[in-house]
């Protein structure tokens, strides 16, 4: 069998999400795993299952989303792959890399790093029209440099429960942050970094709420130590809404980069 | 009367074009003097007609149409307006400037310059995913300085019956462009920038189509003379499509680029 690992990129905001939703009695909903495991299977001729690394919610976007499926037999040569399924795919998604991996490959549990972004605009009257899909906007302007220093008190191994969404149905609330920045690519606009092993349910967005907080003044950035260790969701901002946030990259351990069909 | 000048900005993405149009026995298309107009009129609480500079077609974008109408009272201060009218609209339409003009104002015949973008993605396997709707895509690689050498031919008052589409309507083929180049904001990315006195119907992405042939090597820079003087649309390439076509500004005499109320 081949196992295919794939890097995926996706305009979020027409899909309900990355997971495969069939509600009864209705049609299914558009979602990425949905989409591209229909087009996977059209190319590979059989019925695969595709599972992604990350289930990004409704309006979330990503440019480097990891999904894998297994085949007894791929008849596109590997480096064609990625534009056979492009060929099948709307224009809010496409395929931008494929390796095989071993067959044990499994996307969720091997992964070593995530990053995911945060847009955010602000400080200006008018909201952004171009890139309106892809920022959190706000009118209040926002002290960046307090931003990234309360950020950078996130970094670490932490209980993280107070940046979880409550129900988020994990056993652990523990997750190390490798890093947490935030920069200004303009004026009136920032970008959240964040770097982890692993998110809890809404985490990034929960703590992008909780750093536009500082940057309003409403929190002041050392107060995030004491959100940390208060384990209380009520402790920490809001959860901003999805269309800022956008799954960058996932980086697995070397042997699972994916290699050449020839080293199989 | 007060006669008041807009500075408009949209994603016409999802418009039918600039200009309203109200197919007899059917629901008004949606278009963005038509979304425009409505919202003025609710602000100012009175029927006014709302005359745009240039009517873009159906997926054409703009930073800077320019709009005017006239109204016996606009209750709202001057500074405020633009906020009170984007609150009535949709989020891919917004007023970035509003000023009160002479009421003899007339936004098409007193236009002395207008500048339109003509964005392109090319020599790349994918696609423009996240701003596919405001570029034009080629997989060929194109030669940016031959274009830039062909564009600079155009530059000049000439006769651009070869550039304009066929029916275009107008009496005289004659217009002057003070400026055209291409550039490069990156290694697979390239820009058409054309100032004009004002154009032909689709003149602006026939030019695009012409220099896209002239990139691709199938025209030589320098066949861009024979062209103009061939006089005839056969002679030049193709008609791009519209979603990489952007309407940058349009500029007016002095007295007319809009002074503060007080100086009426």
């Amino acid at each position: 069998m081949l196992r295919c690992k794939l890097t995926i990129a996706y305009d979020g905001t027409a899909f309900h999400g990355w997971q495969k939703q069939e509600p009864p009695g209705s049609e299914p909903l558009r979602t990425v795993q949905g989409v591209v495991e229909q087009a996977v299977r059209e190319v590979v001729r059989a019925p695969v299952d595709l599972v992604g690394a990350s289930r990004t919610d409704a309006g979330v976007h990503a440019r480097g989303q990891v999904a894998a499926f297994t085949s007894a037999e791929i008849s596109v040569p590997l480096e064609r792959l990625p534009l056979a399924i492009n060929s099948r795919l709307p224009d809010d998604v496409q395929i931008t890399n494929a390796t095989f991996v071993p067959e044990s490959f499994n996307p969720i549990s091997e992964c070593t790093r995530k990053c995911y972004h945060f847009s955010i605009a602000h400080g200006r009257s008018l909201k952004p029209l171009f890139d309106r899909q892809f920022v959190y906007f706000t009118y209040h302007t926002l002290d960046v440099p307090a931003m990234h220093a309360a950020a950078r008190l996130l970094i670490g191994t932490h209980d993280f429960s107070s940046f979880a969404q409550i129900n988020h149905g994990r056993d652990s609330t523990v997750r190390t942050i490798f890093d947490c920045s935030v920069t200004a690519p303009a004026e009136d606009r920032c970008t959240i970094s964040v770097i982890g092993d692993g998110f809890l349910y809404n985490m990034v967005r929960i703590i992008a709420g909780t750093l536009v907080e500082v940057g309003r003044g409403r929190l002041s950035a050392d107060s995030m130590g004491s959100i940390l260790v208060a384990h209380d969701r009520r402790a920490a901002g809001p959860t901003l809404p999805p269309q800022g946030l956008c799954l960058m990259w996932i980086e697995y351990e070397e042997p699972h980069q994916g290699f050449p069909v020839d080293a199989l």
